[in-house]
């Protein structure tokens, strides 16, 4: 009995969802290089330009940083886990789906966690943490989500950190789809644990997550009564493989090292700054050209990486994503929670954040929805 | 300022060691194919031919069969953390690092855990387990390891996996270095948990983890009083992104998932019991040439994927080990555990189960040691 296996060929996509973003030929072709062992002398040394890189795109100058194996919310996991167990107390952020997955994870646990609810699509008011901390003066750790994907809100984090500091708590934040998009550094906003994926503004495969603790994060860590709940995640062990001793705890995803290498290359030889001005350049434009054509955001505050929009009246969704993905091998996002049936979320991340791609997809709506007008907003949007 | 990354070039090698093996070219074109939306329909066919594929690897009917977004100890994290909770009883064989390392994942979640010890290079012997379950009637979950790379030991399982399952238990097995190199049933064998990383027998970088449950395991899991410790691992939640719902958990790593499917693909074209054959007879002649240049197995029942030897006499294995990499370009492994420095390990794992590496490996290993005689001796086996 002979078996072939079907023939294997993704088609080509144009990536403008919620990420993975369009991942750079230079990219694949790194992830393709010749498997190494993960104890080889060669991969140790592509294991600290990773962290070096990693340093650089984060902007910090953390010791423990590095990429947990696995995709982005095995970051969330890994930061949470780490700096929480019995007894402790947490708060988190709650106004979209990933607050909503942090605070699930945080449960976990068995720390005692609380949350800070807003309306989905809308930010933290700083006041209403301040009011938090006065409530519950013992909270150890307080998360937060930057980019909040399932809404396209952008949380600002100055005036947060500094009344989390002042009570005397770590400050955990979600980074997925900031990191390499939008502006963030790790150390001038004092964030003592953060994560980020891959896949998103950093335009690699998805399956790895780069991490970062600071000294008061770590010392948390030196200072638990328990075992860390998760083995594969466990940073006291994780540390002494990626620091100066090696100490064989997991073998890493090699190939995924090498893409992530390469990613962060690309980051920054464009320079992250140059980086977050391209991000912040094309979302202006392609909000200019969806407004053009009567769209209107969900969020007050959006991100520049992920445009989240109400739905056109009397069109439906996921038809319509159906045909951007039909006609022009374009993916969109569908809405998520509330939203769902009701938003698209279209991505400008990373190597999917061009010109061409803004052009395109608002062509192509214009092109489904029998709209004009668009295309000719951002194009003036773009000579400003 | 410009930044410039250094030129990224990893050098191209023989793996021989406890894995990774070497990568077929094939699978890593796959794994370089385009990054498609882990939503996207083309990418959901994919998910569905890998468990496709898995099953009958896997030789097994179970419907919850999947790839854990995690190397092989994020496949057994999945595994001990669904099945165990607070409360329940474990047992576990330890007779390696890999049945340690079970012992402690199992330990995090709160279950009593007792262990069967064996001394390293040893099986676990039914009789012992006999009594174990003498003793302990109301164990829930017994894990044991099939291939203990640490000590290259092949464990027999039929009558481990009667003895469990007449107690009523739910037999958890190591597969990580088994699965696609030496026969393995699931299904016959009755095991109601089994994990395996990608980059043994299956010859695909590292970066997922093959799991499998039974009805058993799986009704064990929606019996659970509390929630999976783990959210990234939750296979309630994974379940319905790899069934008929798919239903969103965490994006799943893309281009990992074509490099599995590709590589599972290799395997049903090569036919899994050929594919047993092929690597039981290049064990054979390795062990028949390692033997005539006076090597000493250390387990009495050798695995043929995973070759753990003495470290000769007199020889510094570390140095040994650094003029293979230097000057043949071939990775071995170092002894672990008690076998630190008096061991070495040759793996002999999927495409690098092949007269050419077994050759190689013993005409490299004469020149070194000047002794004569190997390449021979495992000449002579081939010609059988």
């Amino acid at each position: 009995m002979s078996f072939t296996a079907p023939r294997f060929a993704p088609p080509e996509r144009i990536l403008m969802g919620p990420g993975p973003s369009d991942v750079p030929k230079r990219v694949l072709a790194a992830l393709a290089a010749p498997t190494l062992g993960h104890l080889d002398p060669e991969y140790l040394k592509i294991m600290d330009e990773v962290r070096d890189f990693l340093r650089q795109v984060f902007r910090t100058k953390n010791e423990l940083t590095m990429a947990v194996s696995g995709t982005g919310s095995a970051g969330m996991e890994a930061c949470v886990v780490n700096l929480l167990e019995p007894g402790d107390e947490a708060g988190v952020c709650v106004n979209g789906v990933f607050g909503g997955r942090m605070k699930d994870v945080m449960e976990r646990t068995g720390a005692t966690v609380r949350a800070i609810e807003a309306p989905w699509g809308e930010t933290i008011d700083p006041a209403v943490v301040a009011e938090f901390f006065a409530k519950h003066p013992t909270t150890k750790v307080f998360g937060i989500v930057h980019a909040e994907t399932s809404t396209g809100a952008l949380q600002p984090l100055e005036e947060i950190s500094k009344i989390v500091h002042d009570a005397g708590a770590l400050l955990l934040v979600d980074a997925v789809t900031s990191l390499g998009g939008v502006p963030l550094d790790v150390d001038a906003l004092r964030i003592d644990a953060i994560y980020s994926g891959t896949q998103k503004c950093l335009s690699c495969p998805p399956g790895l997550a780069p991490v970062s603790f600071s000294a008061a994060a770590v010392a948390k860590i030196s200072e638990r009564k328990t075992k860390v709940q998760s083995w594969y995640l466990d940073m006291s062990m994780l540390r002494s493989y990626w620091g100066q001793e090696r100490v064989y705890h997991h073998t890493a995803p090699i190939n995924m090292t090498y893409a992530l290498r390469e990613a962060l290359a690309i980051v920054l030889e464009e320079g992250i700054e140059a980086r977050w001005g391209r991000h912040q350049k094309n979302h202006l434009a392609l909000r200019a050209g969806l407004e053009a054509i009567g769209l209107k955001y969900i969020p007050k505050n959006s991100l520049a990486t992920l445009n989240a929009i109400h739905a056109p009246e009397g069109v439906d969704e996921a038809a319509l994503r159906r045909r951007l993905l039909a006609e022009y091998g374009i993916e969109i996002g569908a809405g998520l929670g509330p939203f769902k049936g009701k938003a698209i979320r279209i991505g400008l991340m990373g190597a999917s954040s061009t010109k061409k791609h803004v052009m395109l997809v608002l062509a192509a709506l214009e092109d489904i929805l029998r709209l004009s007008g668009g295309t000719a907003a951002a194009a003036k949007a773009y000579a400003v």
